[in-house]
């Protein structure tokens, strides 16, 4: 259960700083890209989620950096939930250098992604609807509830 | 008639990229704090326009580049109509190097701007409602289309 | 000691998302822009130091999101010092709706600034070379060190 | 000869904007995506050349928009050589909707892009060395050069 979920993507050169690598807010659009992987990996897709009047925002985020990643470099964003109830889900994420999906394969692991870390973090949301109101999403919408729990708890699909 | 407006800005550290200058994707949101700041100096605010239902999308867009802009520095963003008709807008840009208005003071000026030229652009624009239907201002927001219109054609207010 | 320094801005159209209010990763932009106007008011541009061959990066961030920011608002980035050694610095942040400056005049406060919290947060940072090697400060640039020091404790200047 | 090389990508979320599509700076972001796709396609990288010691930077570029792109669309990237000298690179581009590759295979075309089109333009480019002096590629690194004009002119490798 709860395994990570890996994308790969290459640094671009409008995400690079005068320090010559990548600048520290990038980091935080990676993460929302590896959630958005993580989501349509488990069944969906979150841009089918809003379009069901469901919101997913950023209450609260985290990310600590060890070395950098610098231009034209493959990554890979490694993510997966680590707390899932009806109103919340938290996200953690691993960036590590390299392409560890070999060209794009849908890849999972149970274990610590391998390769040099590069930086890592974690991000609370919470759901709301469009008149950006709580909501429980396993009444809001229990099939996207039930699919998103299933690859949260590791459960075969 | 037809003046330039001036409106200052500072170089942001995440505009820059690894050549050490500003990536060149930040003029074209600078022409757009510009062309923001133009409207607002004719008497309202872009935001209330999309708040009655208009839209007004980029529908082309050009830049030459002449010198960088570099972290930190002042640059002035310079504004002018070049075409106002009831469907279009047409808006030309200039960047100088430096603080042009003392500090954010209006200003504007019927001649060239001076100083170190940075860059130079043009943009043309479209009026839509939510539909992304093309409107008439004069028949949208007969108002709207006035008040911009005297600023275009630099009329006493 | 320990006061607040509050810098103002305007919110961009390019900051906003599709949900109809700022990205989330812009508020990780404004608080580097909140440190450099500290910086700037603690006697120096953060440039000079990057020019003398200092860099200050990253090494850890937090932000939680309590109220969104929208286009065209105006909002004004609170920061200040909370931790200050040889070898490292930690801001703290508030973004309060509402520009608390009146105009881009200087303000400082030893309060909590006041006004409608939209985002909160804190980011660490250490002191590299430009071989990217940990520096402590006061040797490496005493004076750079001495005139931070003196505003982040809050001393007369 | 004079092929257009398609690339794929996915629209993220923070390349959108209120009005619910993508912002219209990130299509000149893309275009850069497109050339250095395309520069790797002619064998090498751009990291590398600018490892070299030679830049690239972009002296003039226009856009056309037709029909957005938004959240979560795959898009693909078409990029050609329009003018290839010693000491400029003139690249032309559509933006179509989908992804033409069949999933990131390389794929280049003599027709034009079929699929429904989203933006145009072009980029015109000089090449300098890195104290920002114009060179001749051909004297300033003959095999990069000729790596160039080969996918340029559309020459079997």
């Amino acid at each position: 259960m709860n395994e990570w979920f890996m994308h790969p993507l290459r640094v671009r050169y409008q995400e690079t700083d005068k320090m010559a690598v990548v600048y520290h807010t990038n980091y935080i659009t990676w993460f929302e890209i590896g959630r958005t992987e993580w989501i349509r990996h488990a069944g969906l897709s979150y841009r089918e989620i809003e379009e069901r009047g469901l919101l997913l925002p950023v209450v609260h985020l985290e990310a600590s950096y060890l070395q950098p990643a610098q231009y034209d470099d493959l990554v890979t964003i490694c993510t997966r939930v680590t707390e899932f109830t009806k109103v919340r889900l938290r996200f953690e994420y691993r960036v590590v250098l390299g392409d560890r999906t070999e060209g794009g394969a849908i890849r999972t692991s149970q274990e610590e992604p391998e390769g040099k870390l590069l930086a890592k973090g974690g991000t609370l949301h919470g759901w709301i609807n469009s008149d950006w109101k709580v909501v429980g999403l396993d009444r809001a919408a229990p099939d996207v509830y039930e699919l998103l729990r299933r690859t949260a708890e590791g459960e075969a699909k």
